[in-house]
Parts: structure tokens; sequence; C-alpha cells
């Protein structure tokens, strides 16, 4: 699938009954499918209507492999880093991890590199740099993505999550940090939004190879 | 220049002696610079104290061409398309594209798409689809990004403006509208950023080349 | 009942005893009662009271029939048609089907026709284009009433629904996109309100009409 | 023009330059064009490389009359009602009535209706009655439009101004007051929009005629 | 008590033996004792270690009787009206009800006067004219206490609540519709605060008699 | 005028030609007329019109005398205190002062009782516990009101202003702090609405006498 | 550990099995480790995989003791004051607490000084006075630390809490209350971040003492 | 004056009159006297009324000496530190130095370490690890603060500052990602509040130090 990106469904709002329906449809188009924000009695529930749907559970998301699987053929290149601050951003992470994976986009996870510190991001720069992009996950003040962004030349994909409290407001904190920052490079998508940087991230990282058609 | 971006400095709150100070510092490093947000009579001022600062009354900045001139030396590839929605966004578009010459960056412009109606995207979209990335620029409801995102394969760099009244809040109803797309490829940057918004997409369209050092 | 609307109940904050109560007393003013925002268990308590109390669990609401049973008579004309975005926009929709169906207004469901794309739109165009006005429902980025209103001569009623997350903020995300949309003709109504959007719609299909006594 | 509505350009953010070439642009598609939000210096400016365009400086708006003047040729049917709550709401409303004067739309004005108190509302019941639609315009707490709808069972176009101080927003709670109302039919434009309202109400008003081709 | 107010007690985030030890400790000051917003099981808990203590299921409050029972003691002079625009405001009214009880002060309900219609207001205006103050209780768009004190010559305490969806906010458009409401005489208090309305409207209606000591 | 309180205008967004009609028409009730928030120039074009205006610089608002002068009739009983916290919040004051004046309320200013500490008021606290009803004026914070309704047995009238910067939002942060306070007895009235605070103080202070007719 | 603050984790969004392999990994530096907002179940969880671990539940805090126990050395110098002014507030103040009792600093509550009077204060002063600094936890109108500040002549570290309801916004209303606040010394935390405060109080007192290596 | 902070007023909303006035009265209690946020045609006004008052054009500010000249009397121990992140918050740092110098602290500057990077940051380190407490302003994404308490033991003063545009929100984004850090020891403080910065640090640094009387 290395020229696409998955047929993707918004889980909440949705009877399980739906969710399956609507896999079993886009399945038929060939490629990959994935449900985003599932939990975990609504994944069982889907499961028993369509027992060939996969659960990931700290990702919670649903998945439907593409009918040919080209899992084995992976875009060249460099991978994609997938960054977090902290433990609490490895959900969004993952919805990230999973949907570079259904991409077939080589990409390698750097957990944790610390929210209240920057000396593991230090350490961590000689790997980031080899990326082609950079997706960045944090939530409380979300400064990372901005760090990042400062320390290197690719562009850096900025993933506000809703982890924190009080003033954080579910992720309006950290958003606002990544629109404010001065430092050249960052894009920002929705708080929580893992999918869609992903998707970004991977168009990123293949604009030098023809368009998909 | 064609490797890296631009010395920039942010205009408001600075004295002309300030800006006029900075920039002869900045001069030094070899590079061009840019200073953002100047007004008319600021931009005066700053003349006096600079007389080889050039002031683009559209784009509202001035700027010190790079030490070595390398304007005939450009980035290889398709031109980087910079979009506007209206009219009014113009100003937002322009800084857009100063930074983009700035960086060596072939770009075209394609302005005044159409807020209210479609036809006009769709009259443009060839051309666009020839674009390694899209710079989308729109007030009001901001809309347009995530449209062009939906009918392009390529990354799309939506940048909301503060053009509109009422509930518009200064951009943030465009913003919120960008953020909300579910239109896979869209990277967001703040309401009125059309610096930031050139910087990452000149990122974007040298990512397939070596990185700058 | 062609000529009005129905009796309306907001359910939230009520005890069945309470619901049941007032059902009672409205029917009999002879026209049909219609409770919104009702959960399955609190329908099943309101229904032990008051049995001949019909449930709708998609659209979420209890209804009474009216005295005389005018369901045969219809106001004549074309179809209102209820557009949504998406699938989770469905039980805002099916609240606004229900209060066009008790007011006895032809109405034709819409759904799905496409969030992150315009193709669906533009393939029912034309059947929408027949409407006297349409009903469009829509959360997350909330586009699809603008770019019908930007499509259609006829007057769009947008209903901005709480479906989303992060900056979505339980719809005003949607609803502000709604208010700034330039497209001529969009009327809003608040989020995930179906009822006013089907009251308002059957109000303005019925403007050629004598007015209700 | 019976079938339509004019063009209309967004007056802020553009210079005089910018709208008198638009409005001769727009010119040539026959029909009138409307600049809205244009104060008085930005109209002479204009006026002086246009000198036909005509200056409304309460509406504050500019126009060109259509080609082809149709001013003698009426829509027929009862005349559309602008109310206002107060004195400072006329601005708003007094561009409602130059859009409906343009799609030649039979219109009446009554302003001043009362911010608190209901007497004079009471007054003018009768003759609002005969509207096939009223535009109601105000600001501060914006009561009158929801007070209207439960009065009026014909729709009511409700427009927030900016009227106001203090927790008033700028028009924010008015809005607000607006979108909560229970009363039915009352459809919510964006704050001082003076001009979307007038072209939901025309396109209302005209539901029961053929549709414009 | 007819001087004074209860002692009062917020419920919310305090433990059943911190509760029941706090109303202990204030009887002894020889007054009534309050306790706002306990849900039922909560309740239940404290009257387990307190069995003296009374629970109000719609006030949602417990409470203990003053020393030297006054309830036969009321303030002269005519009843305060505790008036409440829906339904499902009058968990609200009835925490007013309850504090005027425990204030020695005469009042009567007038629930439920509408919230999308005027004629129940005009029906009871002659009894609500009596009164020194009026409580009006309202959620949604907050229409009702700025009608009534349009409508009196008398103090009016508005109380938002949070009743309502959507833009309603939890009560913040209720509250913005009556802070800005022209009406003269209107007092406004905290969302949902029965409890300060109505020490607020009692020491209103006191202001002629000699001051508490 | 004992028994009402002054015709009332809001002055912004009005021309002077209209404010100097709608005080002559009001004029002609026999009541006092007052007109809120004039700017000097806009003072001075009124009164070239109706020269008879007299204009309030600090209070920022022009008046008309009643029809026969009963400035001599003054209402019985103690004065009504108006209080300030800071320098800065006088003009809301003095617009509150004036307003009693025309309804021939005594009242009595005690300003600049200290916004940092809370020795000043402690020592105007004797006088102030004579007053029937206190009017507290104060911005920044807000916090004064809420004290002297924790200290005074009287209702107070909690006026915020939009003096302070930063977070203080225009007054919000004043107006949240008293909406919160758990001080009994504390009516709150919008953001330096002077006029209303008056009015709704002068009814309470006459809660006792017999209600105009 | 008297120069430092202990290895801290924030406990939402993270299993159990995370924190007890954080919690084991952080033990290893040494010095205690501290998991902040942990609800019972999530403990006994936790206890179940680590039974060194201790539960505080007022403070909802898991603890590790530092390797070898410096319980017995304490800071010199008079103790920090944490102050309350409700009991809702204790939670917060008691994760201060436990945070100032692993820093090794001498503390001592002053609890329910009084949300809505000023008279406890007042007797609570002269042991206040004592302090290098307090810790002042507030919700609803967050007033006390304000208060407090303008009493003391030491830096007053103010917490908000989200006690309150309404317009208080989760804590909103006594932050912006505090930021707003003229009394001079008062440094600002989050919501509810008692931990913060406490490493920030302790970080003060030690202001004198020799910098941690 | 080494033990207390100068007599201050906030200058906004005062007349020059009252601003002269007020400074006279406050001279006489001995201290120096400090006057915040006045434009220069303000000040001049003021100084054309009291001559011997001082204008900072760059802090904004008025100051009169001390009675007795106690400026050669300085605090011991070494200097507090205030750092900004760029040119445009150099006006708050210097009301911040102002205030310090008027309370006889030692203190140096560290301006434009960088808002985009952190390599003049890591420069200064040393430096800044010998104050006893570092002032951090900020604006724009207002990271600077906490990155500073991530890297220091002594506590940091954070100053949001409104520096920015766009979501920027006038210093609102920069005071979130403060009140959001995870940095251990950061207080905030209002939004362009040098002045409360400096009282705060010059309290922290004499903590030490016997309390002033
Ligand atoms: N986690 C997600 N974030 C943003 N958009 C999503 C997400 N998951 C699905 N979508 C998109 O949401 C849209 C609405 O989806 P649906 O309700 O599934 O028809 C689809 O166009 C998806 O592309
Ligand atoms: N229009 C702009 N938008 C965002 N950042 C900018 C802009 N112009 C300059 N900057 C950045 O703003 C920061 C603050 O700048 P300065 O006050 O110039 O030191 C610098 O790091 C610049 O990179
Ligand atoms: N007062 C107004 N309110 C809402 N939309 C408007 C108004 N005036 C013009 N427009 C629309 O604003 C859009 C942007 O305009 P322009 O910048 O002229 O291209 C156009 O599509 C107009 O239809
Ligand atoms: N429903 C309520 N609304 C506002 N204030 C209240 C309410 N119930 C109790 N209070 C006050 O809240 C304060 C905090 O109380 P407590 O936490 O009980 O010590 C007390 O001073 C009470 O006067
Ligand atoms: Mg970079
Ligand atoms: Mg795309
Ligand atoms: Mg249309
Ligand atoms: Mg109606
Ligand atoms: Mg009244
Ligand atoms: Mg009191
Ligand atoms: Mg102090
Ligand atoms: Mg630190």
């Amino acid at each position: 699938l290395r020229k696409g990106f998955p047929e993707v469904v918004y889980g909440p709002g949705k009877t399980p009954r739906q969710v399956a329906e609507i896999m079993r449809r886009l399945r038929e188009r060939g490629g990959p499918v994935l449900v985003t924000r599932v939990h975990a009695e609504q994944a069982e529930s889907v499961q028993r209507l369509l027992p060939e749907a996969a659960y990931h559970p700290v990702a919670r998301a649903l998945t439907l492999p593409a009918e040919r699987d080209e899992a084995g053929e992976r875009a060249p290149g460099p991978a994609i880093r997938v960054v977090t601050a902290g433990t609490a951003d490895i959900p969004v992470a993952e919805e990230a991890c999973l949907t570079l994976e259904l991409m077939g986009r080589p990409h390698e996870r750097v957990y944790d590199v610390g929210a209240a510190g920057l000396h593991r991001v230090l350490h961590h720069l000689p790997s980031l740099r080899e990326a082609p992009v950079v997706v960045a996950v944090a939530g409380m003040d979300g400064v990372l993505p901005g760090v990042l962004a400062g320390l290197l030349a690719r562009p850096v994909v900025g993933v506000p999550t809703s982890t924190g409290y009080g003033t954080g407001q579910g992720g309006v904190a950290a958003l606002l940090t990544m629109l404010n920052s001065c430092a050249p490079g960052l894009a920002v998508v929705n708080i929580d939004n893992g999918f869609g940087a992903a998707v970004l991230a991977g168009m990123i990282a293949s604009v030098g190879s023809p368009a998909p058609p």
C-alpha cells in the first residue's frame, strides 16, 4: 500500500453493527481498513460480528489487513521517528505507528524522552537527525515538538495530547504552545490525532517519490 | 541559501533602532534577513537608518539580501503553490512567497480561488496536483485548505487568517475548521503565520534532498 | 397537523413520572407529542407508566401520535432532504426526520455523503436541487452545510453536531464553521438541535402556503 | 434580479484599487454589485476611481446597480419585515435592507421595538404576522428574535449585533441567547451579518416560487 | 431565625464523616444547618452517622432544624415568589425554597411559567407584582428573569441553571443573557446557585426591617 | 421621581442627532433622562443640538433634569454607600452616583478603600453598616464586593470593572470572582454597569416602601 | 534528601504495570518516589505488583521511601504553613504536605481558615507570620491566597483548586482571581497542583542555604 | 528600603492630576514611589505637575526616589537574573529591573537568550546558576521559563508577555505553557506583570534574612 493510506473510520458514536458493516464494505476496495478510538468492549462486539478484525488495545484501534498482503513491501528510505514526551502520550503515538504500519512506512519509536528535562532529547538527537520527518507527541505544556523543531532541519509534526489537568484544558494548552512556537518547521494537527499526524508524516516522507495515481 | 531559511525577526514591539541593529548583526552571518509584520511608517524609519533594507508593502516585511547573491540559484523541482481563498488573505500569502523567495524555492501564486464556491478550485486542480506541497491561506470559515487536502495526494499547509468578523474571532474559527478537518494530509500553523507556513513547505519540498548540514 | 409542529418536551433533568405526566397533559391539546434526548432506560420507565408512548432508539425520542391520526395527510410539494456528513451524525438527523414526520412533512434521508471528500455530495446534487430546503447535519469541521449552501439556490439549515474530539469542543468548531461561511443562504441552529432544524425547515417549506391560524 | 442575489464583496482588508477593480469585473456579469463594511474614507477613495459607485453611509456599503435596471420589477407577495431591538442595531439592519432592495424583495422597517420591554413588540404584532419571514436584529442580550419566534408562525432570521459591553463580548452573548432559544422557527446567522440574513430571508420568501436556474 | 440565614455547608468533595461532623459542630451555634449538593447515596451515609438529619431529594440537601424550633415564627410581609422557566429548573428552585424556609421567609412557588412563550408569565403577573422580590430560575437561553425584570417594579434575582446543551455550555449562555439584559433591577448569581439567590432575596425582603445584630 | 428611575439611553453607536432626538422625545414623559457612555466630543455635538443637556465628564453621561424639578425631594432613610476598590473604578461609580441622584436616592461615596489590603475597608465598616445596601465597584481581581458581603448583613451589589490587564480580560476575572464568592448576599451586574447597579440598589432600598404605580 | 525533591510520576493514563515499573526504576536513583493522582483501585493494583508501595488515600498518592531513610533528617528553620480555605481543598493540600514530607521540609497544616469570612485568617496570623513561605490552597472564588499575600511579608504560593461549580469552571475562576491579585508576593501554580506548589515552596524556603549540587 | 518594596500605582485609567496627587501623598510615607504602565504623553503631563518625577520610557514607568536616598545601600548576596526570550519582551523585563532597583536588590540583565533555540540559554547557564532566583520573561509560546526551571535548582518566576499574534491571545498561550510546565520550581504571575514578578523575586531572595517589621 506504499502509495496511499488506509481507509479510516472514526469509531465513537457508531454501533458495533455499523462498524462491522462499514469495515466489510471498505475492505472491498482492496486496501487495509482502520477504525480509530474503539474501546475494548466495543471492539469485542465488533469482533463477534467480524472475527477477522484485529484489535490493538494500546492504540485503541481495529484493523483489517489489505486484501493482497503487502506487509513485506516497505517504502524505501530512513525510518520516520515517533517520539513521545511522557508515558501517558503512548496511546496516541501507537495510533500513529499503527497507521504508518498500514501505510508500509518504516518507523521507529522513541518514547518518554522527557517532559521536564532536555537531556534525553539530546541523547536521541543523532538518531532523530536521520529521520525524513519526526512525529512528536506531547501533552501538558506541549513543549517537546517545538524543542525538536528548533534542533532539527527536517519537518516535525506536533501532536498535542489531552494528557494534563487544570489549565491544560484537555490539550488546548499543549496545542497553543505548538502553534505559537517560533521554531521553524513545525506542523500541528488536532489534539490526540495520531492518525492524522501519521498520514501527514507519511505523505511528507514520500514527497520526493512520484505521486500516487 | 537553497538549504536553509532566512534569519527572521518579528517586527512588532521593537523600535526602528532595534530593528536596524538586529538586521545589521544578522546580515553578518551571510544569509538573507527578513523582518515580519512591519507597517509602512516603521519601515521608513528603519530605512532611514539602514538604506539598503528593502520594504515589501503587501507582505509588510523588510529584507536584506544574502551577502553573496544566490538569487539565480534555485532549488530544482516543481513549484510550491501558494493559494488564497479571498483577496483579503493576500498579505499573509505574500509573506509566505517572500520567504520562499529568500529560501530560493520555486513557487507560484494561485490567488482568490474562491471562498463561497468550489468551481475555481476545481479549475486550478491540474496545476495544483503538480506541486510537491501546497500552502493554502484562508480566513472566515477557513474551509479551503481542507477541501484541497481532500482533493490532493500531497501535503497541504493550512494558514488560517484573521480575515472575518463576529464569531470569526480573529482567525480562531478558521483555525478550528482546519484542525478538525477529516481530510488527510493537512498541516496547520498559527493564524496569519505566512512565514512559518513557507518554511515548513520549503522543508517538506526538500525532504527528498540531502539534509542541510 | 400539516399546519403546525408537535408539542415538544426536553427530556434531560426530568423524572420518568414528570415526563409521563407532561406527555398526558399535552396530548389533550390534540396534536402529537415529542420528548427529545431520552435514553433507553429513561424511556422504559416512562413506558411503564404510559404504555402507549413509542420509543425511537436512534433518534432517542418518545412520541405520542396525534389524537385524530393524520398520518395519511401529508403536506404537498417536494420532499425536504435531510443530509449527514458521517455516520455519527445520524442520531441528530433522525431526531429531525421524526419531527418532520410528526409535522406531516415529506422528507428524504441522504446520509453519509462524506466528511473528507466532495464526490458523494456531487453525486446527490440533482436530487438535492429538488428540495425546497435542505437540513445538513455535520460534526468535526462542519464543512458540509456551507458546501451545500454554495451549490444550492434554496435555503440550507445547518446543524452542527457534537461529533468530534480535541478542538472540536463538543460541536463548537462545527458551529463556527457554519456561522462564518460565506455561502449565501445558510441558517444555523444550536449544536445537536435536530428538532429545531426540522421545525425551521418545515416552516420554510410552507412559506408559500397560508399561515397556520 | 428577482431570482438571485447581488454579487457581494467583503470590504475590509482590500485597497480602494482592489475594490474598484473587483466591482468593475463583477458588474460585467450583469447583476448589481454590493461591497459591505466600507467606511466613509475608503468609500470616497473608491468613488474617485469608480464614480458611478453609490455609497450608503448608514449601511456602510458601496453599490453598483444592475446593468439593465430592474428596480421597477419587484418580487410579488407581502413585505419581509426587518426589525431592530435598539437604535444601535440600525446599521446592520440597513445592510439587510439594502441587500433586499438589490434582490428586488419588498421589505418594511420596524425599528427600535424595544430592548427592555415587550409593549412595542406587541403593538407591531399584527403587521409582523403578515410577513413571510422576519429579520430580527438585536445586540446586548439578544432576546428579541426569540421572543418574536415565540409569537409568530413564520420563520425568524436572528442577527446578533456587536452592540453591548462587558460580558456582551462583541455579540457573543446575543448569539448564544438566540442559539439557545426554545422558540421554534429561529434561524441564526453570524454577528452583524445583515447581508447574510437578507439573502437567507429572500430565499425563504421565494421558496414557493420556481427555483432560479 | 427571622434575622439571619442558616449555617451552610457545600457538600461535594466531603466524606460523609466530614459532613456529619461539620453538621454537629454547626448545630451548636443554635441556628439551622443546611448542606447543599448532596446526592442520595451520600445523604444516606450521613444519615447513618447522624440520624436526625433530614434529606430533601429534589433540593438535594441535608438539613438540621434550629435548636429552638422557630418554624412558627415567620417574617411578616408578602411572600417572595420563586419562579422557574421549565421543569428541569425545579431542583435549583427547591434549593432556594428550602433556604427561604430555614430563614423563616414566606415564599410561594410559581413553576414552569414557560420557556418558549410569554402567555403563562402574563397570567401570573398580578400575583408576582405583590412580591417584595422575585427569584427567577432559568436555563437554556435564560430569558425569563430579564422579561420579569422588564415587567416588575421590584428587584428580580436571576439564577441561571445548567439546563441545556450545545452552546448552552452548562449555564453560561443563560448567565450571559441575564448579565446583558437591559431590564432594570436584575441581580445575578452563580449558575445553579439556588442557595445564594435565596439568601440575597431574603436580605432584600428585610431591608425595611432593622438589621440583624 | 422617588418612585422610579430615569429614562436611560445607551450612547455608543448612536449619532449625536439620534441622541438629541431621543432625549427630546423621552423628556416629554416628564422624568429625567440619562445617556450613558458618552465621550467628550460626542457630548459636545449633542449639546450643540440640545443646549440644555448637561455633561458629566467623569461619569461620561448626559442628563436632562425632570420636567418638574424634584431635586429637593429625597427619598427618606439612610444613604446607600457607593464604594470603589481603586481610583480607576471611579468613572463606573460616578455613573452609579449620577443615577442615584436622578432617582432622588440619598447616597455617599466611599472611594479607594484599597485593592491590595483590607485595613481601609475595616476603617469604613461602621459607616457601611448603616447603609440599606452597598454598591461595591472593583476591577482586577474583584475581591472587594465579596469581602464586604462577608462583613455586612445587608445586600451588596457587586460591579466588576474592566480595569486590569492580561488575564483580567476586560473585567471577566473580576466578574468570576464575584459570581463564585461564598459570601452571602452578593448580587452581581454586568461589567462596568454602574447604571444597572444603581437602579438595582435603589429598588432594594425602597423594598419596604409602597411599590411605584 | 534535604536538598532536592522526590522523583515524581503523574498517575493518570498509566496502567498499574507501567506505574509499578517506573517506580522500581526510579527507586534505583536512591531518593524517594511519588506518584500523584492515583485513585484507590489503581493503587491497589499497583500494590499487588509492588507491595512496598504506600498509598495515601486523601492525598491520592503512592510513595516509596528513600533508599537510605533520612526521615529523621529535617531541614532546619521554621515550618512552611499549608493553608486551605475549605474542607474540599484538603486533598490538594495533602498532596503538598506529602511532598514536603518527602523533601524533609518541616511544615504545618492550617486548614479551613474560612472561605466566606476573614476572622479565622486573622486568628492564625501570628503563626503564619513565622513561616518562610505559605502555601495557600483555595477553590471557588480563590480569594484566600491574595488576602494572605496582603497580610504577610513573605512569599505566598497560591494553589487554585477545582472545587466549585457553574462559573467556577473547574478552578479557572480561582486561578484568575490569584493572577489578578494586587497583593505583592503571590506566586501561582496550576489548578490542583499541590505537588508543584510544595516543590516551589521548599525551594523558596532553602534559598538562603547552599544550592544542591 | 532593603526590607520592603515600593509604593506602587497602576497608571491606566487615571488622569495626570490624579497620578501626581497620589504620588505626592505616597511619597510622604518615606519610601520610593512607582507608577506603572504610563505612556509618554501621560508621563509628560504628570511631570508638568510634579517635575521631580522621573520617567523611564522603556519600562513605561514614573518614579519618585525614597525620601532619604538609600541607593547606595544594597541588599547583600548574589544578583537576581532577569532573563528575556526576545527583544519584544524587554519592556516588561525593564519594569521588573526598575522595581528591583527601587527595592535595593542586586540584579543582572540577560536579554534575548533566544526564543527558537536553546544554545544561548546553555551559554548563560553558569551565570544563571549563581542567582538565588531567576525572573524569566517570555511571550509567544512562553517556553523559556519552563526550560530554565528544568535546568536550575533555584526558583524561577515566569512572566508571560503579550508579545505574539493569532492564537497567542495576548499572552494567554504563554501563560498556559508556564502553568502546565512539568519543570519543578516555576512560579507564575499575570501577563506582562514585571512589577509583581520583581517583588516576588525580591521576597524570595530575602527569605533567609529576617522578615521586615
Ligand atoms: N482519529 C481520527 N481523527 C480524525 N479523523 C478521523 C479519525 N478517524 C477517522 N477519521 C475520519 O473521520 C471521518 C468521518 O468518519 P465516519 O463517521 O467514519 O464516516 C472519515 O472521513 C475519516 O477519514
Ligand atoms: N511572523 C512570525 N511568526 C512567527 N515567528 C516569527 C515571525 N517573525 C519572527 N519570528 C520569530 O520570533 C522569534 C522572536 O523574535 P525576536 O523578538 O525578533 O527576537 C524569533 O525567534 C523569530 O524566529
Ligand atoms: N458582510 C458579509 N458577510 C459575510 N460574507 C460576506 C460579506 N460580504 C461579502 N461576503 C462574502 O465574503 C466572501 C469573501 O469575499 P472576497 O474577499 O471579496 O473574495 C465572498 O464570497 C462574499 O460572498
Ligand atoms: N450551594 C452553595 N453555593 C455557594 N456557596 C455555598 C453553597 N453551599 C455552601 N456554600 C458556602 O461554601 C463555603 C465553603 O464551604 P465548606 O467547604 O463547606 O467549608 C461556605 O462558606 C458556604 O457558605
Ligand atoms: Mg527545525
Ligand atoms: Mg489529501
Ligand atoms: Mg446557496
Ligand atoms: Mg414561532
Ligand atoms: Mg423591572
Ligand atoms: Mg453579608
Ligand atoms: Mg504580602
Ligand atoms: Mg528547576
